[in-house]
């Protein structure tokens, strides 16, 4: 048992799509998906550091970069399932944080296992860091659902998962990088030309007003 | 609310692949894997009719036919999670049988519950049915694991795969079908020109002779 | 010879696409369409079965999921092509029963030819489950092609064979299943949102009106 | 009616696959395959000129360029159909015939179709370059099917159609562009290593052997 | 060292796309790329003969065929870089170049490389057959971009590539084929019903209006 | 001009392949392969820090993440080239360095500009972290090298990558963390049971012999 195993591992994540069933016109792998996570928390990061915070860069890139490893265990099953209630979501984090756990203990060699269990853990918590991973997380679904719907594509699960995306990131208002995102972000990417563009600035306004409150 | 939401669901099944991560050379979504599984165990229908067991058509049809829709919600997960313990297999059970139910109350017209309730249920149970739709279910996943073998993929999976499968239809033994199957549909499989072909027969002979104590 | 030969087959069906060179946004294979078609035929039957008709539900089954295996013949050259004759389909036709017959006497054993035969010929017979399944076939394409309008591809291939397809259905317009299907989900399917959805109503009352009379 | 609809017609040549159900491991689309064949046959015919035979280059490239276009009506279903007898053959060439001059007569502006029924006609006549064409698609099935045989793929199809190609080939053995292929371009091909390596060779000098008798 | 490097390499191109990262509906690969193209330039060919000029049509077709092949070396960088300055553009084609010299240099044998230097040389000259090909290229890049504006996509490269490639063509405006073309062809294209139809019409009638000029 | 510009960008690399041409069984994206050698890096770092070295994780995660963004503009021309020659490498670097001087210049806005100018330039310094991104690159594509010889493609190709690749990371062997890479992940790689496995291990055993003396 060796770090071997872990590295060849790899090479699945680019194989498991994220939301299977729901994109239509492009598909991205979970492996994709992580990339542009972390290039997402490190522009904002780069915001919240020249708005004065301490970024600790280790621990965002770490946390981007590692936060759907353990989408191999289950699948990428968690956002678009409408029918799941709280407790149902809960059961499957157990399931998760369990199959986890045994995937540490049987395939990580013990001088990495305290590393990988901090990688692999939950790592959306109270930090900074933290904090900037559920919004970079959110910010790339949102430009996942806006490649569908700029392309024409109209089922409204997008438009749900748009919504749901930038109702997450605005819980996270009082970040400058949140500030930066909505002021010179968002304003340029609606600005692109699509046959939805006025629905889609008519929701953007509401929830944006929503969140003024 | 009606079934206009199931008709468009099934378009969903084809682009949700099985078992992703681990399949290759060849992709099979859900929806054909169904297609496969029905036709296998038309196959075995026959064979047990020929026997002059009483066949259930219409239960043996409707139970392969939709055995893995509510794939739709959790994913492809239980077969090749190697990391889960039987308390979490369960767990998983027990979260699908939620979902499942909350998808019929929502989605389903009233006139049409009870049908879906038995259809998008368990199917395996101890009926002649359900034990051709267990056995159908695995000689499917045996030919998908020997696609990949065949085709020269020496990833250990796989044959972990066919053990798997052939030791589950090994447990159907005393059925008319599943001699058959052993006595004149594996060997000619087995027969094929490939190069790991000696050590699936052994491995196939081993399982055979204990399957024999 | 054996069962084997046509149980791999199966596996073809999965790499085979429908109107190859039409569908531009989503490939439908044969596999996957005769599951879908299997299973929009089983809801049919529910709907003739509530109107107090008797279905042959092993009859049903049967039909819909074998109903297009011969397509590994000849390919699915039959719905689009533009350019045939009546002469010409009637050709074709006859070349593929000859291709069939060919082929289940040369690989399906002879205790299991019958049964091919029967389920490998045509199955869209003047019975309720040849009807139903003619209503089916059509009612998938008809999905088919909206998944492509829906999405914003403009060619008018698709809304030619939504035309066909809901001209076909609407030939059995005295049948339980279709009066539902007009009434109860092609509403519903249109009612979504999407750019085309006005020019694709007032096709679709154009074609009722005309079905009326 | 104009040009517009034939140049907008070879887009889909990109997306009809040759032989659906057979390669495994590397689709072809027709598109590329035409292609391919006229860069062999722009190969074999510089071999036939350097051995100083007259080589009408229009014709050669215009054969080896348009030869499968008809395959938008009628699929490819010619090549592996091992279920055909030689009537059905015949059959199926009168229908696409019959299908390519209703297109032309229905598509193709009357100032071009003089040039445009030489084209989609059959040109695999006895000319040197009707010869050469025919060669020339062989090989690249030759190749497509080596592509198959050597990334481990043993199912026993690919063999077929190598022997089969090779056999079409050595029915052109005075050719001196098939001598060249015999002699330079063969050998070279077959010292590659791969793991059938011994069982080709011993195929390919096989069929070397009769073809001297 | 023989030919059968350079017949094996022609299966690279069909796994070579185009534009990568631009186009998102459909995938062209080089080598169905090189087919059209050659399609084209027959067609074109044909408008010029029926004119009354005298067409090469050996070179044409070797023009039309060959003149991508070197992009298995550099890849498909050239067309849509446009942070590149004519320096850079420049600096690529001379390594392009010299990358061709090399190859035909090691790969072809002595006796065919004087054909294949001027095959893969610059094909775009100031002969008739060199201006048809640059016309050709244009035209299909103009139905490549025009793929993805009627499907829907907004995004503006490809509004951008439309307006290069007309741009390029009205370059060759005296040219009896591009006159036909835009005659002819052009307004059969847009005349088609598709959502940004105006807008295209409206760049269309501008571009040509400043070519009057 | 703003980050949207820079942010959608990244989707476009999910669509660039790696290698185009060479990859048959695996494609990998920039995206990914971008994921996959900041993992690998995490872990060198990992074994760095155990072995007492400082490890400056924000510039180990920053290099590795960003390191082939830049192929956006130049492609994957660089590893398999084998045509050229130093001086065409280093006009390519050149060139390459340009375009993203034009990039940052045009769309990045100015906060930004000096880290995404030390981002998106050359990684591999002499730095302890510039060492492990040439490592963690070599070792990614000693991986894809692998996947493909383990699942039979025979083409010399992979052997020849597998063996560069090798070379490169032995030119680092002082390392700590090349050595354990040596001793504790490569040969649990060799150990798994796939066809050309005796000759691999030949040819590593030989590389590391050299790299010996």
């Amino acid at each position: 048992m060796g770090m071997n195993q872990f590295l060849q591992s790899l090479s699945d994540l680019e194989t498991i799509n994220r939301a299977p069933g729901y994109f239509k016109f492009e598909q991205h792998s979970v492996a994709a998906h992580s990339f542009k996570v972390a290039e997402v928390a490190q522009f904002l990061g780069d915001v919240e550091e020249q708005a004065g915070h301490t970024v600790n860069w280790r621990s965002l890139y770490e946390k981007a970069l590692n936060h759907d490893y353990t989408e191999r265990f289950i699948g990428d099953i968690k956002t678009p399932v409408k029918y799941a209630t709280p407790e149902l979501r809960k059961m499957l984090a157990d399931v998760e944080e369990s199959l986890t756990a045994n995937f540490i203990h049987n395939e990580i060699p013990e001088q990495f296992q305290a590393a990988y269990a901090r990688r692999l853990g939950e790592g959306k918590d109270d930090t900074l860091e933290g904090q900037i991973l559920s919004v970079a997380d959110k910010v790339d679904l949102l430009y996942e659902s806006f490649g569908e719907i700029q392309k024409g594509n109209p089922e409204p699960v997008y438009t749900d998962i748009y919504r749901e995306s930038l109702a997450t990131i605005l819980k996270f208002k009082q970040m400058a990088c949140v500030q930066y995102f909505l002021r010179d972000v968002l304003p340029e990417l609606l600005s692109a030309d699509f046959s939805d563009r006025q629905k889609l600035e008519a929701l953007t306004n509401t929830l944006l007003d929503q969140a003024e409150d």
